[in-house]
Order: C-alpha cells, then sequence, then structure tokens
C-alpha cells in the first residue's frame, strides 16, 4: 500500500509544532532548555502528550528520555528507533533536535493511522543530553538506550555543583533503572533520526534534504608554538624566532590539507591566543585549536600525520618549538549503507534529489551506533545556522521530510541486517 | 691632544654608577621609576650630585630635566647636548637611558679634567619622560628642550587621574616656565646620545659599539578582517569564509615585505584576537596590529600600500572584509651623517670597529632632531634584552663607551652643520 500523505498538512503541523516546544524555555527571550531542568520537564510532558495523541504508548526511561510505541506486531517484535533530542544549548534555536522528535510522531502517527499492521514496532524516542550544556557529559540519554552509559557520568557535575544522579532523582527518575533502561540489541533493526543539517550544503545545492553518509570523526589539537619575544623595532627579521608567524603558517598548513582532503574533511583554527600580546612585542608563544573532521576515520588520521610534519618542518625552519597535543577524539561513525538506500529512495518517491554528504556535528546516532545501525535524515536550514535564535527550516521542508519518513517505513521491511549490527560493516 | 682615558677605570666606575641609580625604584625586588615620582626625584637628586662632583653646573628645568653644565667659553658660546633619560618602564631594566646620563657625566668630567678647552660648552641632560609609562604622552621633556612641547599635554592624566601640570607642581617645578626651557636652536651644536642597542645585531656581530644612522620611523596599524562565523563541522571548506585563515595569510604577508625590505625594515604581528574564539566555530572576526618600522620614510610606505593591496587582494580571493587603520605614525629621524662619521672615527680610534645599524626603538633624539643635529652611539647589550629584569651591559662595554664619548667629544669642533639644522640633511 501507499500511505496518503498530505505534505501541506505536515508542514503545518510540524510548524505549529516547533512553535509550541520552541516556547518552554528557561529564558523569556530566548531558547535555552537544559537537561534535566524544570523545562525539561515541560517539554518532555508536551512531547508525551503529542506521542499519546498520536496513539503511541508512553513511558519514560531512567534517564528521562520519552519513548512512544507503537507495537502493531506485539512487544516482543523487533523495533525501529526514530528519535532526536528535546535539549539545547543556552540561547539555541528551535529546530535542532526538536525536530526530529516531532517528525518521528507526526510520521509513526500517519502510518499507524493508515492501517498498515507491519511485522515490527516503532518507538519514537525523545533524548534529554544531545547537546551536553548541563553537564560535563553527552549523549548520556541515547547512551543509557545503547546499553553503553558509563556509571561515572552519574558523578560529572553542573555549574551549581549538583550531579547527574541527584538532578535524575530531583527530576523524578531512579539511576538504578539505568542498566534497565538500556534496549536488547537482538530486538533492534535501526535507529533512525531527521535533523536540521546545522551547515549550508543543501541550501547551496537547492534542495531540500539530504541523506547523511556518517557522523563525522572529529579531532582535536591544542598546537603550542614557542619562539622568542622581543623588541618589535630592534630584532632583525633574519634574527627573528616569532611564534605567531609560525603559527599563522601551520594553521594555513592545516586548511590546504582540509582542502586537499577527502571525505568532506574539514579544518579550523578556532582558538588563537598570543603572548605576550603587545603591538610591540615579538610574539613568544601562540597556543591555537585545530578542529579536523572527516567522514573517514583513516582519511582524517592521514591528514593529522601530514599537519604533524608540516608543523615541525616549519618550526624548524624558524627556530620554533611546537607541541601538538589531542584532547578529543572521537571516531566516524558511518551511516549503514542500506538505510543510506532506503531513505534516498524514499525521498526520491516524493519527486526530490537527496544529495549524500556527511554530517560534521555530533548526534544520538554516535551512541545509537553502538546498539544497532543508524541512518539520518538532513533538512535544510536557513543559511545553515544553528545554535543560534536565527535557526531555521521552512515549514515545506519541514513537511518533506516527514513525507520522507512516511516512505521510509512503509518500504521498510525486516532487513537483511537485523541483528545488533554497527554501521561499520557499510 | 689626546686625553689619558682608563677605560678599566671608567667600566667600574658606570657599573658602580648604574647600581646605584638601579636602586632607586618604587618597587622593593624590581625596577619601576616613574616620571615625577618620588623614585624620580630621588633619581635626579642622585644624579645632580654626580654631576655637582664632576665639576658640572646643576640646575633643573621645567619639565623636571636635570642638567650639568661644562661652559668652558663661557654661557654664550654654543653647546653640544649629551644625555638620555632616567625614568623607566614598569619592571624594567637597570641600563636604558640610565647609561647614557651616567656615560655623559663620565665623559665630561673626564675632558673637563683634561683641561681641554673647547670653543663650546657642553650640557649634560638627564630628561624625566622617554618612556611615556605614567601619562599618556612621551618625549615631553626632551620636547621641551627642543621647544616643540605642546601645552595640551599639560592636560594628559596618569592611572589616578592626577594631570602632568598638577604632577609638575607637586615635583616642585613651574609649568608656566617650560617655554624658558627650550633651548636655542643657534647656540646648539648638535644633540648625541648612547644608549643600550635594545636589540641583538652588536652582540650578533661581536662587537662593543655601533653607530646608528636613524631613529626608525614607525606605523602601526589596526587590521580587522571579518568573514562569517560557522559550525566546524558542518561548512565544506569551499563555503567557508574564515576571518582567522585570512588573518594568517595578511600575517605572513607583511613579514614577507620586511624581510625583502631594505633600511632595517621590520613587521611584528603582536596581537591577534579572534571572535568568537571558540574552538568549533570557524571565526568570523580577527583584529590583528602590525608594528611597521623602517630607517627610511620611503621604504615604510612602499611597504605600507603594499600591504594595503596583499591584504585586500586575500580578502578578495577569501570572500572577506578588510579595513585598515593607522593609529600610530612616526617618521623616520635621520642621524646627522657628519655626527655618524665623527662618532664612528671614535670608536675606531680605540681600536674597535663600529657597525652602522638602525634604532628601531625610539628615543628623546625624535624630540630633539626639532632643535639640532643628533646622532646616537649603540652599546651591546645581552641577548638584546631591554625593558625586562634581565637587561645587562657589562662593564667592559659601557667603559668603552665612555672613552669613545670622550674621543669624540675632543676631535668635536664647531662643525659645518651648525646652527639648528635638522638630520633631514644627511
Amino acid at each position: 500500500m501507499t500511505i496518503p500523505v498530505d505534505i501541506a498538512a505536515l508542514s503545518a503541523r510540524a510548524a505549529a509544532m516547533i512553535e509550541a516546544l520552541g516556547a518552554i524555555s528557561s529564558t523569556p527571550d530566548s531558547l535555552t532548555r537544559l537537561f534535566l531542568t524544570p523545562e525539561h520537564r515541560r517539554a518532555a510532558d508536551l512531547v508525551a502528550g503529542w506521542m499519546g495523541e498520536a496513539g503511541l504508548g508512553v513511558s519514560e526511561d531512567a534517564l528521562g528520555t520519552v519513548r512512544g510505541s507503537w507495537h502493531p506486531a506485539g512487544p516482543q517484535a523487533p523495533r525501529l528507533l526514530i528519535g532526536s533530542h528535546i535539549d539545547t544549548v543556552v540561547n539555541g534555536g528551535k529546530y535542532d533536535g526538536s525536530l526530529g522528535v516531532i517528525l518521528g510522531i507526526l510520521a509513526v502517527e500517519a502510518v499507524a493511522r493508515s492501517g498498515l499492521a507491519p511485522a515490527y514496532g516503532i518507538d519514537v524516542l525523545a533524548f534529554g543530553d544531545e547537546e551536553g550544556t548541563r553537564f560535563p557529559t553527552t549523549l548520556s540519554s541515547s547512551a543509557a538506550c545503547a546499553g553503553v552509559f558509563l556509571p561515572s557520568s552519574l558523578d560529572a557535575r553542573d555549574g551549581d555543583g549538583i550531579s547527574l544522579a541527584e538532578a535524575l532523582r530531583a527530576y523524578g527518575t531512579n539511576p538504578d533503572d539505568i542498566a534497565a533502561s538500556a534496549y536488547d540489541p537482538s530486538r533492534v533493526l535501526a535507529y533512525i533520526e531527521a535533523h536540521i543539517e546545522q551547515g549550508p550544503v543543501l541550501e547551496a545545492e537547492g534542495v531540500p534534504l539530504g541523506v547523511v553518509t556518517a557522523i563525522a570523526g572529529a579531532s582535536r589539537l591544542s598546537v603550542t608554538v614557542t619562539g622568542e619575544a622581543g623588541h618589535a623595532g630592534t630584532v632583525p627579521m633574519r634574527l627573528r624566532r616569532d611564534a605567531l608567524a609560525g603559527a599563522a603558517e601551520m594553521a594555513l598548513a592545516i586548511e590546504r590539507l582540509a582542502r586537499a582532503g577527502t571525505d568532506g574533511m574539514v579544518a579550523t583554527v578556532g582558538r588563537m591566543h598570543v603572548e605576550p600580546g603587545s603591538v610591540n612585542v615579538i610574539p613568544s608563544r601562540v597556543v591555537f585549536t585545530v578542529d579536523l573532521r572527516s567522514a573517514s576515520d583513516a582519511s582524517r588520521r592521514a591528514a593529522l600525520t601530514q599537519f604533524g610534519r608540516d608543523a615541525h618542518r616549519i618550526a624548524e625552519q624558524r627556530g620554533l618549538g611546537v607541541v601538538i597535543s589531542a584532547f578529543h577524539e572521537v571516531a566516524t561513525v558511518p551511516c549503514y549503507r542500506d538505510i543510506q538506500l532506503r531513505l534516498s529512495d524514499a525521498v526520491s518517491t516524493l519527486g526530490q534529489r537527496a544529495p549524500l554528504l556527511p554530517s560534521g556535528a555530533g548526534h544520538d546516532g554516535q551512541a545509537m551506533a553502538k546498539l544497532c545501525p543508524v541512518g539520518m535524515l538532513f533538512v535544510r536550514c536557513k543559511g545553515g545556522i544553528s545554535h543560534n535564535p536565527a535557526e531555521y527550516a521552512s515549514p515545506e521542508d519541514m513537511g518533506m521530510a516527514a513525507a520522507a519518513l512516511i516512505r521510509f517505513i512503509e518500504r521498510f521491511q525486516q532487513p537483511p541486517f537485523n541483528g545488533g549490527t554497527s554501521g561499520a560493516r557499510m
């Protein structure tokens, strides 16, 4: 069967739901909704209400994840998971995370009401800790679903000294139930997430939807360049050991590597601290950061190695010291190729072309990949802007995304990859 | 006649006087001696005592400059001025400024005691405001001697809100007498200053003394580069407008221009401020400074023009905005060629070679050049370090400098350039 979809109606409902959820904030004139706060509770209750109206069975797990279940084949049947998160950054946008939860509800509601009776069930998940803004943790709620929650995270404390364990109890859940919140990998088919792109590619290509190939791995480096301070007027150029000039050359070297790189590689020097930082003193020490991402760990690692060589060559030529330390390292999570194909197919039934693109930002799928195959559908957002009040996706694009999820679900059959596989086999 | 010089004795006396003057500080464990403070008074009194012991007539002008006069041909005879400053930066060194005053006293004492009776007189000057640390003024005391003191400077206020006029009165001088402190240009032959190099050139060349060709002109620029912020993971390299990458390229461009420049050109990017300055955000705005100096205004101006072209080309290629504003501009003061020759000759009589080099740092000679021809003798300092407690010149080098000044004075005849000429005719 082909489920009838009314994209205009889906667009209008998605837009109204985005506004309703976006109005729940700890601040009156902006959107800030942190994990396990009263605003999280109100948002979770609103989502739970929507799930109930959509005909889903509603529950909440030990990390506060709201689960809306549609189990036409009974609770023991394997499940497709569709989700995203309802927490935000400070002064964030209305679409980041919320959109994926809303689209999941709209799509499952449409499928459930169509009379389709598949051999599998669907859980719509509304995670609460994707942004990692309140606690020095991130993806803790999806990690609990995936069975990879680290118990030590319970001791993480927010800016007021409240531990995650204390905050969970205050929220009304029991940390002792976290292990029981994990899905049984043998009963999960896949995890699918729709999300705004948070980048400019789909807008540049002029299309509403894209299919994610991988959630890019990332390396973050701190690079310290040491030279020798000196009077800006009295030290001839040939006798200088200028840390800033060396750092500038290194920043251009990593940019060049990323431009020549494959797998959507990107590199960013986002911070640069110059000492002593006086207009008339030759800089003696510069510390800068490198954020390097790629949809393939191999290409990222190769670029890191080459950058190390380049930086040391530049330092040697200039009589500088350089120390490179990696302070953050996340492996690439490839999206399951079968899911990519099915998402592309679903979009194409709507007369749209869905470009393949990596996700440079992190997502709950990074945790869920420990449980099951993952796939992501990106929705065009204006100017690529995210984590900002100016974040925007059009109602038409959101309706199109809801329709694509419906088409994906109706074609989804218990696939050959069933059974706790990871995306690594793409 | 050739005045007998005992370099070892001069060395020992210079070193002892440096220690005595260097002990006068507002801070117990470091050297900080600001203009018109109690420490300035104590230092001025010590210097005045030395001048008196050397047989000089001592006076103090309206800006607190201590003047030690030796007038063998009477007060109406033309004068040679020899001086430097006795103020310091915060946590400065013992040699910067003080050495030139001490060497002037030692040299004139030796000449006066030798029985030489030239047709001209000598004034040794100890200025109090070269560093410009206390008030947002600089060279105010030498400007008063040169007759170019700006009356508006009297309203400049220090960090405690005290005006220069108030501080002068508290110090015991009368601002109404400033105009009368100016020398009559028709009665001044030249201004000579000995100073530590504050740079590494003489040490690299293995010689104790150098002759300054010019006090380099300087331009300081503030360069603002504007791009577009974006997520470090989601914006492909081809769609970026990275302000920091553009700024890095511009910093290397000005370095390249200085390396290829003439007249001892040097360029320094000493400050770089990156916004928003997050590891995972593409920089949207970078502000950096350029300090560009050269011993020729023409070469400096040409480099500035070329830098403007380079920066705009780089900005255009990267889709960035760039605004360059000059916030400080000082013209080059060439040292009078006849004085350079006489100083070189004086050094050579001591069996030493004196390389010619520009002064990249500013000096009282910049103000005194408005009054008369100027010349400078540089003394080697360890590691080129200055404005730092580690500042050091060896007793031997100081003694050699005193001897060179004695040789210069004894050969100094009323020269053909007499009469208020500027150094521009070199």
